[in-house]
This record gives structure tokens, C-alpha cells and sequence, in this order.
């Protein structure tokens, strides 16, 4: 808890409003509550506040807002922001506390200096960790798996043997590497496992949400290039070689032995199929299902997926489909009579142009 | 393995059949096998009693079976069968064990009255426990996380730093709580995290599936509001504030900063889009896709959402999009011909419209 | 790593290019680098190589690649390359430890011969378990299951009391098996659970991927048939009945008390409702959303699904529709201009019809 002119003097603001009021929390305009600071970054903005019930609001200096709300006016608002949260929500400090009693270390297992390993940890036969590696609660890493420096395992993580972790990358909770890739050999009596003898290969500076799975590969990696980001539930098959700085939002799930180019984005919930390649900077919104390869730059959309305008296009005519039925069976209507009626005037004419000349013809 | 006389003692019921009919266990009308004991509550369900291996069956007083089954007549048919599956899988009695010496638990975190700490969980520095908690084994509860009474939290999931939960919420197997926001800032040189100082607070009564995700807010807090019930494998994204009484199936999964009313329902892996407004009391079909705010009391269905009703007429359409073509192909067709025909019509229309008046007037 | 030399030598195959070659890794085709080797089974892949990096690669007798690579030529390339990727990435040979004294295995539980438990493990109350098992680090298993022989349990995954386990399973890091079922009373006050008195039964020769979820049944067995192959995230939910030999591909969702036959195939994502029943041997494309039972044969796709050829065709016009309801304002307005068009010649006709008969009878 802290008080609004607590917060004021911190970030060297401008206060309007009563300093001793109390605030048990930040939260973005979107999100917070009554007793909570909230911040405003542009006037563009404004609508929002005044739909928010924040208790406080940091704005840019001259910004006035419509509705009665304290306020801290200063320059950087985000960078003030973040003081503020950091001041009423201090971040954990986790002291190195290097290996565990009550983790469970191979003898023969290598690790670099300044780790830490957690309890409940198991680190099995020939691990090399690198140094200033964070090991969390109940991590499993099996055989000769080679992790980086600097490399964070959050708890209950696993990671298959010979998996490999490049420097500065992180693996958060419940995140699975290294599963047997699914593949089978399928007769009428069942389906027998193929061996799947490679591994996964993670690069550095990559980020993997909680409770993924990257499988290993059939014969050899499969790969999550240099600083890509994967978020939470991402699904990744064997022999897959995500490229460089890949995003691949929550629940994205990418089939066998396809590949992605540099820098990627797939919306949440987005299917690949399997043995595609997806170019460079190729951008997918969410749900979007892929059953063909996708040139680089293309943004697509869509389930099967299209070019985003052509999909935008065709969604807009879905909507109206009932109606466009009706005007088809409106057309159909018209036409039937149109028909009769050209049919009718067929013969009036065809009455009249045979009758007519020769009667002119007669008068003629 | 019970006999059918010992049940229908049990449930003080009108035996029909073999007392000494031996019965392994017990399950629906859809999933149990020749040696189980089934339920029907309503002669309406006699169709799948007749598609049933069931061998045997609680009857409402007062119904014959089409078919040859061993039956058990009661007043309250699903209170009976309650009381036959408790004593043919009689339920775990799970004894209050207090703190585990193969559990870790932080010199600095504190305990309430008769929690049981299971071996292998780790409960970490100024961690708060409510009375009566259980913590399954190998759950790992990070620093600062304040925990209310009587909360249950299954095996392997995940509590990072400062999560909090409310009395009498059940968090299962698997569920990682308050993993870093996926948010990023991006330039050509790649992804750079952007803070996630923030953190989750699950409300009470409220009960999150196995291997489910939400993430720690970017300054302040993901919400799940009290009594809301989320299903295995559901995404929360960070600074989403789910409401009361919600009802989220399985592999949902909602982006960033969206928030929900209260008594929302989702159907199976329905995704939202991020920033948006899901009102009171909306409904959700499964796979849903939500690109939009949605107003309160709607029920919607569809990629893209549209209102349920809407979508099944524009399902139908679609349904018939090759016939409808074909239609369109057809009304081309005969619209040249028409065309052609009137041409043609016009010019003898014309002519003889042309030739008779002149020769008309002549004759005149 | 190994030289060109030593792995022809391995599979007795003829080489063509430098013996000392150094290789560090092996790969498929569209997956390895310019230090693997990788293996070319059929001429048809021909492009495929010639698009590889590949440093090296085991063909056909009698195969000359176009491009400039060193090659080992065998008779069965399949099996040669699973040599010389086995001389590479030398298999874990995991030796049976017993059980660990850093797991906690309770009194009452029973192991069967040569099981394997590693540190972290937890095995509740009468649990019971085969012979030949191996129970990976940071596994829960709760009270009453019963575990068959040779069963695999990789690392942090949960079985909730009385989970049934057949012979020669598999069941992969982070999968919860039994968690409660997802139903609820609901009424305005919110929503009350309903008790979930079964558990979760697998057949045997089950492989479940990583961090996958079924739910225990409400009343008795929710069951994966014997053979039958589940990937990673997928979700069954309470009193499914998977018939034997399934193949679910990665992040498929099951509602509650849907039935399978056998031998049905879903791709990744794909959806289905509950209470369903779907037929022996029926095959479900990516991504489909199933909403009615199928009867045995059928191959379904789409949102909702169909049959796959009439989904093909729908989804062939749906990416038209644009230019179709083009097509249809055109033909409103050549039917306009026909119309009116029509109308004159109407007039006229009339006119023409009228009038001549008249003269040409004044005529007579």
C-alpha cells in the first residue's frame, strides 16, 4: 500500500488530488479497480478512462482529464508507470542458492559456475549446464541434454535427453522437449511406434510459454531458431526447423517436418500442416488453418487459409449468404416469368410477324 | 464387485433378476460394459438402455424394460445409483497429513491449521497458506503467492511469485498460474521482452482444469472472478479480467487484456481476441473465433462470431455452395439465351414494328 | 561426430566423395544442415535434395544425384541410415535403478519386479504396479491405480486416485490423467459441482503424448481403447469411450461422453462435440468441428465438418464468393435491362399486336 503523494515524490510528478490517499495496486486502464493507480500514455485514450473504475491516474503533463480522478503528471508516463509498479509491486529478488540437497544431481553431470538447482530438481547422467543457469522446483532434465548460459528452466518442466538449450533462453512451467514425435507404422492389426531417435534443439534468446511441447526428431533436430518467442500450450511436431525470431502465439500447433522462415507471427489457435514451408516474415492471424506452403511476406487468414484482404472479402459475402440465396431464388423467380412472358410475346411476335406480313403483304 | 442383491439392498430397491449377478462397476448408459450396473432416469431414454451392454440397470418404480435386463426399481433413480457407484468405487479417504519432510517449505512461509503439504511440493519464501489446504505432491508455490482456506492444488502445477488465490478454489494437475505475459517489443533485430511485473488472482469458489494457463498481468493483475469453473487446457493471456461465474471449456483460449461479464459460457477451443468485451451472460459456441466486443446476453457461434442463429442459416447456405453455383451457372445460361432471344425479338419487334406501322400507314 | 568413411564403412554401402569427411549430426531431408548426413529413399525426392544443405547422403544403388554431394550407397537406405543415425546419436541406455530413495512410495503400495522409480516420484496408497515399469522423475501417482507391466510414466505427470493403466503403455511427460470431470448444477447463484465418483481407464499398447488431459468418468470408466495413439494436448473429456487403435493428432478436443470406434484417425485441432458417436475406421481432416455423430467409413472436414470431397467443393466456391456475388449483381442488372427491355417490347408488341390485327383487319 501506498499513498498517492508516496507515488508523486517517486517519479517526481505533479499531484492533483489527495496525497494521503491510498492505493493497493496498479493495473492498466483496462484492468484495474478502485483502490488501484492506472496511466494514460495519450489523450487518445480518454474514452477508456472514463470507463475505468481506477482510483488514480498518471498522465502526460497538460493532460486534463474529463472526469474527477487524481492524477501524477509527468513526462515519460510509461517510464513513471513502471516505477510506480515496481515501487507497490517489488519484484522478487531470488538470491543464487546453488544446488539443492533436495534435488536430485547425476555424478555425472556437469554444471557451470553460479547455478542453481532447486528442490526437487533431477538432473540425470551427463548433463552440461552452463554458467548463471536458473534449475527450478521439480525440473526434469534427462540424459546428456546441453544447456547454455544463462539459461532459465521454470518448475515442473521437462526436457527429453539430448535436448539442447542456447544461451539466455528461458523454458517456462510444464513445458515438455523432447517427446517422442508421432509417428507410426499403421496396418490393419495397429499402429507400431517408429523410432524416434533425434532430439530438439532450442536456440538462444528463445522464449517457450508455459505447458508447451516440442517433439524430438525422427533422425536428427528438430529446431526452434535464435529469438523466437513461443507462447503458452504451443504445439511443435518432430523434424519441425522453426526459423529466427519466430512469434507463435498460445495454442498454435504446427504438424511434422515443417519449417518457418525468420520472423514468423501466427496468431493464437493457428494449425500448420505437415511438410510446409512457411516463408519469411509471413504473418497468420489467429485460428488460421495452413494446408499449402506460404511465399515469404504474405499475411494470411482464414480456415483453409487465404491472403488476409481476399479472406476479409469472402467473410463479408459468408455473412450475407442468406440473403444472396434469396436474391438468387428472387433472380430465379423473375426469370421463370421473364421466360413465360418472352415465350408469350415469342409467339405474339412470331403470331404477329407471320401474321402481319402477309397480311401487309396481302394489303401491300 | 458387488451382487445385484447387494445393491438393491443397499439402495432399498425392487430387484427384477439374478440376486447373485455379479457386477464389476458402474458407468452411463453410453459407456458401460456387460459386467457394470447402468441408470435410466426417463422412459425417453430407452433407445440407448436398448443399445446398452449395460448388465443391469436402476429403473424408475413403474418401468419395464424393452429388453431382458436385470433391473433395480427406485423412487430417486440418480441418488440410488450415487449411492451404488460409492460403494462400488467407494471414495478415497484422503487423511490431513500435515508437512511432508520430502516437501520444501520455506523458513519464511507461513501455514495456516491443518494443511497438508504432500512430498515433493516446494512452497517458497513469504508464501501464505490459508487453513485446510492441500498441496499435492510436487506443486511448486513460488515466492510471495498468498493462499486462501480450504484450496485445493493438484500435482505439478505452478505457482509463480505472487499469485493469489481465494478461499475454496481447486487448481488441478498441471496449471501453471502467473508465467510471464507474452509481450514483446519488436524491431528488425528482433523480439525484446517487455517487463511483466504484474501477477494472477484467482477469486474463490473458482476451479481451473489440468494443464491450463494464465498469465501474470503486465502491471497489475489477471483476474478469474469468483466462482468462475475453466476446464483443462484453457488460456488466460495477460491482464484478461474473466468475470464471475464463468464457464470456460476446454482449450479455450483468450488474448491479452480481454475481459469478460459475468455467467459467460465458452465452448471448446472458442479463441478471443485481445482487448475485447465479452458481456454478461454471453454464450459461446465451440470454436467460436471472437474478433470483436460482444454485447451482453448474446449467444454466438462461428469463425467469424456471428449470433448463433445467423451462423446456422449461413452454415446452411454454405452447406450448398456448390449446388448454389451451379444455380447461378444455370441462370447465366438462360439469361444469354433470353438475351439472345430478345435480340433477337427486339429486331423482329423491331422490324416488324418498323415495317407494319409504315406499311400499316400506307394501307391507312 | 563421425567421418564419411567410418559410416560407409558401417552399412557396408559404396561411398563417393572424401572418407574424411567429418559429419556432426544426421537429418531428413528437409530438416538437416550442411555438417549432417541425411538419406534420399527414392528418385522422386530428387528436388528435395537439391534444395538440402545436407553435407552428405545415403541413396539408392544406382541413384546419381544431380547436385555435387558425397554419397553412400546401400541397397535398403532406410535401414542403413538408422544405423549410421544410431552410431551418431548413440541411444540413452537407461539401466532399471530400483527404486530411488528420494521418491516417495507409500507402505501400502506394490511394485512389481524390476521397476524403476525415480527421485521425485510419488506413489500414493495402494497403488499397484507391474513388473518391468518405469516411473520417471516428479510422477504423481495418487491413490488405487493400477499400473500393468511394462508401463512407462515419463516426468511430471499425474494420475488421480484409481487410474487403470494397461500393459506396455505409454504415457508422456506433463499428462494428467483422471482429473475431475468438467459439469457443474447451475443455476443463478452460479455453478455447483457435480460429483465425479469414476476414474480413467487405458488399455494396453496406449501411447498418450506429453501434457495431455483425460478426465475420470462421473460415474464409472472413461477409456482409451487398447493400440490406440494419443499426441500431445489432446483432451478426452469425462465418460468417453476412445475405441481401440485411434490415432489423435495434437491438441484434438473430446466433450463429454463421446463414443469412438476403431481405428479412427483425427488431425490436430479438430473438435467434437458430446454424446456423439463416431464410427469405426471414420477419418477427421485438421481442424474439423464435429457437432454429430459420423457414421463408420466417412471421411469428414471442415467447420462444420462434411464429408471430406463436399468440403473441397464447398471451400473451392466459399474462396469465389466474391467474384460470385459479382456475378449475381451483374446478373440483377443485364435482368433489369432485360426487364425493362421486355416491358418495351411488351408495349410494343402490344402496341404492335393491338394496333396491326386492327388496321391490317381495316385493312381486310
Amino acid at each position: 500500500m501506498k499513498t498517492l503523494g508516496e507515488l508523486a515524490t517517486l517519479v517526481n510528478g505533479t499531484l492533483s488530488g489527495d496525497p494521503d490517499l491510498e492505493l493497493l495496486g496498479a493495473g492498466t486502464l483496462r484492468s484495474c479497480t478502485s483502490t488501484e493507480i492506472t496511466f494514460l500514455t495519450s489523450a487518445r485514450l480518454t474514452d477508456q478512462l472514463n470507463q475505468s473504475d481506477a482510483g488514480a491516474c498518471v498522465v502526460p503533463i497538460g493532460f486534463t482529464p474529463p472526469k474527477q480522478i487524481p492524477t501524477i503528471a509527468v513526462e515519460d508516463v510509461e517510464a513513471a508507470f513502471i516505477s510506480i509498479v515496481r515501487e507497490i509491486y517489488p519484484p522478487v529478488n531470488r538470491p543464487r542458492i546453488g544446488a539443492s540437497s533436495k534435488a536430485f544431481i547425476s555424478a555425472s553431470a556437469q554444471l557451470g559456475k553460479n547455478v542453481s538447482v532447486y528442490p526437487g530438481a533431477y538432473i540425470g547422467d551427463h548433463v552440461v549446464i552452463g554458467d548463471n543457469c536458473t534449475i527450478y522446483p521439480n525440473v526434469c532434465i534427462l540424459e546428456d541434454c546441453r544447456i547454455g548460459n544463462q539459461v532459465q528452466i521454470f518448475p515442473n518442466s521437462t526436457l527429453y535427453e539430448k535436448t539442447v538449450v542456447g544461451d539466455n533462453s528461458i523454458i517456462h512451467a510444464g513445458t515438455v522437449l523432447g517427446c517422442n514425435g508421432f509417428g507410426y507404422e499403421s496396418d490393419v492389426t495397429g499402429h507400431q511406434p517408429k523410432e524416434q531417435l533425434g532430439f530438439v534443439e532450442v536456440g538462444t534468446d528463445v522464449e517457450i510459454g508455459a505447458n508447451s511441447c516440442i517433439d524430438r526428431g525422427t533422425f536428427g533436430a528438430t529446431r526452434v531458431g535464435d529469438g523466437s518467442k513461443l507462447d503458452n500450450m504451443v504445439q511443435v511436431a518432430h523434424n519441425c526447423q522453426i526459423g529466427e525470431h519466430n512469434i507463435l502465439c498460445s495454442q498454435v500447433g504446427i504438424a511434422g517436418s515443417s519449417n518457418t522462415g525468420r520472423f514468423v507471427v501466427m496468431g493464437g489457435q493457428t494449425g500448420i500442416g505437415d511438410h510446409l514451408d512457411i516463408g519469411d516474415r509471413v504473418q497468420l492471424g489467429a485460428k488460421t488453418g495452413v494446408k499449402q506452403s506460404i511465399a515469404p511476406g504474405e499475411t494470411m487468414l482464414g480456415l483453409p487459409a487465404m491472403p488476409v484482404r481476399r479472406t476479409m472479402q469472402v467473410w463479408a459475402v459468408t455473412a450475407k449468404l442468406p440473403e444472396l440465396r434469396s436474391e438468387i431464388k428472387r433472380l430465379v423467380r423473375t426469370i421463370d416469368a421473364m421466360q413465360a412472358e418472352q415465350q408469350k410475346q415469342h409467339q405474339t411476335v412470331e403470331i404477329a410477324s407471320a401474321t402481319v406480313p402477309t397480311k401487309v403483304q396481302n394489303v401491300a
